[in-house]
């Protein structure tokens, strides 16, 4: 054993490391100056933060687990794969299931808050105490809004959309809670309030995030919260199993939402996935596809036309039918994708310094619950003014009637509807199909221009507050309204033709949506398969990408920037071209705590407990024979929770002994995901005097050559799925190890047309 | 340098160096058998072929890559983004313009054909000399599917569809020709000639190919053809990069073909990439838009309607609106699912065995000419029968004019059309949109039976014949004719309600194409996205999964089938569980021939000429003190195109001396593709005993503790692109090398439910 066991050294949260190594770097004369860039160094809110844990994906394929496959057989390989269907199946089911709840229940709370305060508006147009239904409503709202926020401070993994916590799951960082069943109750009723609250908020966003729970839950079979366990589907409790189920999860959660199963699949890969597989594709469609054909079914039944399969989705944009479009308008398009890249970035710089506001200023219980009741009442006071300022706007109720959309008549005759009123206090997705469908001449310009900048602000203080909140459709309503801003624009610029006002709203939506968010793909064909129209494809395609390529000019995307303020170590699609001059040598983690094929079971329990690293490599026994520390060839990687369980089982043996009685890999697999600690285990002292054989247990890992430079590491982190991968030299000899820390540390910046590295410091 | 190098030792075509490392494997006493499972050992055409080279993916990190990065700058990097965003539009315009004339093409030929024939018709019918034309007819198509013939013996490469080459390609074996600019020309003519000719086949599957080899020609700025070289885009001349072009030609030919850019990009992504990555995928979407686009602008100006862009693809299914479905007809789905499995599996297995009889009796030219004519006369002859033996099946032209499609009037009284003449006698495009979209009894059910019968072994007789051809379309319109039938028998069977034919059709269509091609997602969307209909698209996706299901339990995918016949290297997507039984020991090529870092002239040079390998390993020149013939530590690898290019540009230097004039990568790039061979290479007896630096030319290649087993080294090849992987023990010495070819022959066959291993030869 080495005598280093008290360096922080294979340290994933060990800052003091990190400036030694960047020090090293810069200081070496390898003649490998970064050119052409800038250096900043980390501050402030630039950090990882070491209490994020990675997750393995890499394939086991030590001693044990090849017993097992073996013990199993070939029948074992099909059940699984048998299995695994019959899981995507209950996935889909239950998130469909579990959508349709969600709306159900917001459609039946609004409808509640409706009726009683209309009930309470009819008694007072007669006795002129206009001030007691708005009383009532602000009361109603602020009330659904508190429960919402009181269910965040229960459990505060469920807070927002939801979507961050996802994309860095999938992108193997095990973030606390997000996958617990508290998580789904929280998550699942606080947006069912604060939806019906009145917030400028969305439902589907958090639809991924049930989905993703939903999915975790069920491939585990049991749940560590109410503390069951079927002891069924124990062989994928594995993260690599739970992983691919998850993102099939998200996947059937965009699928519900929006209607879009292709757009699941594609959100999964492109959120998600460096893992794409045929296979793993399939299963994920399947899942969609289940989970979209369920919501079909259930909402079908529900609405009295059971059997008539035309509700795909939570969203119902209502179809596109017969918009053409001219190519002279393709200019007008890529217009609005500047616009939206704009907005969007605009937005998000908005929020991103909302938000460290928040961070610094609003940490404490009382005042998180008081901002988010000045939310709910500015909500409905704003909307009031809106609605006063526009008192006269109404318009004849036919057409209304068409789109199956509520209509509010407020101070308008009989027979008509104040269209303002509609889209302020209808749910926001009422409100975009009114922009998408509403025929030419219904809404004013200037009413709309207010009401885009109003719901831009509001949207942008609402993001952030503790309620569960979903930002696709605010996003949606804020484009729709400058869209068709734009759309009346050009219909008073050549009032020879005819634009329709709807197709704009959509593009104005489109191009909002993707300048906030910065998807392509995904959103592409989600708006396609959630509008119903392939004609409309193209130009959709065209203003996401315009409106990417502009907001990415000036900032990150919403998520990203989200992921990034949560320290998370988060590992971009590739390594940049830039990072090639940094060598493994300069990026890893040294000198490393070595364990040897056969320890003594005092060096293992000392060891674990004096360090807080995950994974541990294992060399020759025969090393210390030549009392040399670097000496001993590197032979596999043991993981910090397979030393405790060994322990634990006190699968020991003597000095001169072979291990006979060798533990499963359901002995491993019996505390997953929430291992025990080291502090739960006691030796005596004749335990300690013993030894562990760790071969059998140990895992074959990867290893990379010391010469090696980042974007090799890269690609092997990204393609492989890596936890650890041990540094050797040329004699195969352990020198470091790189952990995903090591990796996220370095993060490119493009910031308006500049590009500089950033070296970020690890937090504890 | 070790003394055996005249063992065919790393060969990638050492058929006894096979089956050593198979018997090495089952005479080990380690305990591993394989059970639940046979062997199947490898005969006939089970072989993988030596012939075939593998592309390499990986990333470049020798000491001149790292330096030349550093010379370029940050500058050059966004150049190259900027370079790529311009050869991306490129390809989708080329691919675009390719697609409009190939349509362009078939449609004035076809129309030539039509207009001549039924002027000697019309002469003829008072004559009574009906022979005439019909001969005339037979004459013209044997004429032009004789042109399309010769054109494949002019370059092989063209035949069929090229979907197998581009699958290859992607997967990382280089096809010889598949990209070359002869493969164009005999693809885009041969296919008008063949679509034009009569034949059974579709243009779709070669403006796949034609894309693909259009991104490989643009992308690279050099023709070796036309020996000409514009010297820009000389950064991307790596098969890494070619690779990602060629990808997104694929994705831009399926958009132009079918107006799919969503599914051209599925299909990139199904079909070919395991190197999935946000970035390129971005990238090929956008390929794929503008392909689309293109075809879209110039197709609606030659249709005459300049700037209304309504013509997506080149196929046009017509749009499918308000076509609803039950909840009750699902299980009548998923019954048409099983139906286009079983057709699919029987399609594939007699196209199999034709194939397999073509491979060994019809070789010759004149053979294969011959044949070809007599598909083409077969066709023209049987369609003939089949429209006397339904002479009388006449329908008022009306609905016919909405769908704009060309009617045959023949013996039918003037304002009617004959329905079989017009199905047999069109284009296969126009078939399949009459199948979807003409009204109920507008076909008798005995003649659509005997219609889909003689389709179907037409479609199997043809794919396989010296012609370039598309699979897609036949397939299609197979299956929508007993689509079709399934709804003529619904609407029998249950009269009172209405069952819309051409819904069962579609359906039909889609099931048939899933049981042929067992593509899932890219198919479905593709399908979506040609009928214009996001409602079908659930019905699709259960009918194409079924089908796939289905299909699976009898055989493989068409293409897949057609690759196995090729004996090409194909890596499947990932290993199966039961190959974890195989290590690296049993699979590795060994021993490997190394060379030294500082090696003799004279040793490369005799090395190169006595072996075919394409990648050598390089070990620590301190080797040859020891003595030790395995002592060396790994350094590195270098290629043979890198040896011969040092050997030419005499890059030497003495034994005490160092390196100084360093080769630069514009030197190894200058003959990409096409390297010379070491025959060209000619050395004095003086150069012969100076020495070669090879360190700063290696790569620094990923390694395999020779303890890994298959699934580890499958997900390494899959998920890095590796060509070679150097099998170290545990001093980092070098042990093995393994190939692609070392993968590829253990193979798993699932077939009539039963699955087994097969260990396939290597053939020269």
């Amino acid at each position: 054993m080495t005598e280093d066991e008290n360096q922080p050294l294979l340290d994933e949260s060990g800052r003091h490391h990190t400036y030694t190594s960047l020090n090293a770097y810069i200081t070496t004369n390898d003649n490998h100056e970064r050119t052409g860039s800038h250096t900043t160094f980390a501050t402030g809110e630039k950090l990882i933060s070491g209490r994020y844990e990675s997750l393995d994906y890499e394939c086991d394929e030590s001693e044990i687990s090849h017993m097992e496959e073996k013990r199993l057989g070939h029948q074992h390989t099909r059940r699984l794969a048998v299995l695994k269907w019959v899981i995507m199946l209950l996935i889909g089911i239950c998130t469909g299931l579990v959508a349709v709840f969600v709306d159900f229940a917001v459609k039946k709370l609004t409808k509640f808050k409706f009726s009683y305060v209309q009930n309470r508006l009819d008694t007072c147009l007669s006795e002129h105490c206009l001030f007691t239904p708005y009383l009532t409503w602000i009361a109603i709202n602020m009330s659904f809004v508190l429960v919402s926020g009181l269910l965040i401070l229960w459990e505060p993994a469920a807070r927002g959309s939801g979507i961050p916590q996802v994309k860095c799951y999938l992108n193997g960082v095990a973030v606390p809670h997000v996958l617990s069943l508290k998580a789904l109750i929280a998550k699942v009723l606080g947006v069912i309030f604060s939806v019906s609250g009145g917030l400028a908020v969305g439902k589907e966003g958090p639809m991924i995030h049930s989905g993703s729970i939903i999915a975790g839950g069920i491939s585990q079979g049991k749940s560590s919260t109410l503390k069951f366990d079927f002891h069924i589907f124990k062989h994928f409790r594995t993260d690599k199993h739970k992983r691919d189920f998850v993102s099939a999860g998200a996947a059937a959660g965009v699928a519900a939402a929006f209607g879009a199963p292709v757009g699941g699949v594609l959100f999964a890969l492109e959120e998600g996935a460096s893992f794409f597989n045929q296979q793993l594709t399939w299963f994920i469609f399947f899942a969609s596809m289940v989970s979209t054909f369920t919501l079909n079914v259930v909402m079908s039944a529900i609405d009295g036309h059971f059997g008539d399969l035309s509700s795909p989705g939570l969203i119902n944009f209502g179809l596109f039918k017969d918009v053409p479009y001219m190519w002279f308008e393709l200019p007008i398009f890529i217009l609005m994708g500047v616009m939206g890249g704009v907005f969007g970035a605009l937005f998000n710089e908005l929020n991103l310094r909302l938000t460290k506001f928040r961070h610094h200023y609003i940490n404490r219980h009382w005042v998180l619950i008081i901002e988010v009741l000045l939310v709910a009442a500015t909500t409905v006071v704003i909307a009031f003014v809106l609605i006063f300022t526009t008192m006269n706007e109404c318009r004849p109720i036919k057409t209304q009637v068409e789109l199956n959309s509520p209509t509010i008549q407020l101070f308008c005759p009989d027979g008509q509807y104040n269209t303002m009123a509609t889209i302020v206090f209808s749910t926001p997705e009422n409100a975009v199909r009114n922009l998408f469908h509403s025929e030419i001449g219904t809404y004013k310009a200037w009413s709309l221009l207010a009401f885009c900048i109003v719901y831009f602000c509001l949207t942008c203080w609402t993001y952030g507050i503790i309620v569960s909140s979903g930002l696709f459709i605010p996003s949606l309503l804020i484009g729709a309204s400058w869209g068709r801003l734009v759309g009346i624009g050009m219909h008073n610029l050549f009032p020879s033709i005819y634009f329709n006002p709807g197709k704009y709203a959509l593009f104005g939506a489109a191009s909002q949506l993707g300048g906030i968010m910065r998807m392509t793909i995904s959103l592409a064909v989600i708006l396609i398969e959630a509008t119903g129209d392939i004609v409309l494809g193209l130009p959709i395609m065209i203003v996401l990408t315009v409106a990417k390529l502009t907001g990415d000019y000036f900032n990150e995307g919403f998520f990203d920037i989200h992921i990034a303020l949560q320290s998370v170590p988060f590992l971009p699609w590739q390594s940049e071209v830039f990072l090639s001059r940094l060598s493994a040598l300069s990026v890893m983690s040294a000198p490393v705590t070595k364990l040897k094929t056969v320890e003594k079971v005092e060096t293992i329990f000392r060891v674990l407990r004096a360090e807080s690293h995950h994974g541990f490599p294992v060399v020759d026994h025969h090393a210390d024979e030549t009392n040399n520390e670097r000496a001993g060839t590197f032979q596999g990687i043991i993981l910090r929770h397979q030393l405790i369980t060994i322990l634990r089982k006190r699968n020991f043996i003597s000095l001169n002994d072979s291990l006979r009685d060798y533990l499963t890999l359901d002995d491993f697999r019996e505390s997953y995901p929430r291992h025990p600690s080291i502090e739960s285990v006691h030796l005596t002292d004749e335990e300690r005097e013993l030894y562990c054989d760790l071969r059998p247990y140990m895992n074959l890992a990867y290893t990379v050559s010391h010469h090696s430079t980042l974007p090799r590491i890269f690609s092997m982190f990204r393609g492989l799925g890596l936890r650890h991968l041990v540094v050797v030299n040329d004699k195969n000899e352990v020198v470091g190890m790189i952990t995903r820390k090591d990796l996220a540390r370095f993060r490119m910046i493009h910031k308006k047309g500049h590009t500089s590295i950033e070296e970020l410091g690890i937090s504890n």
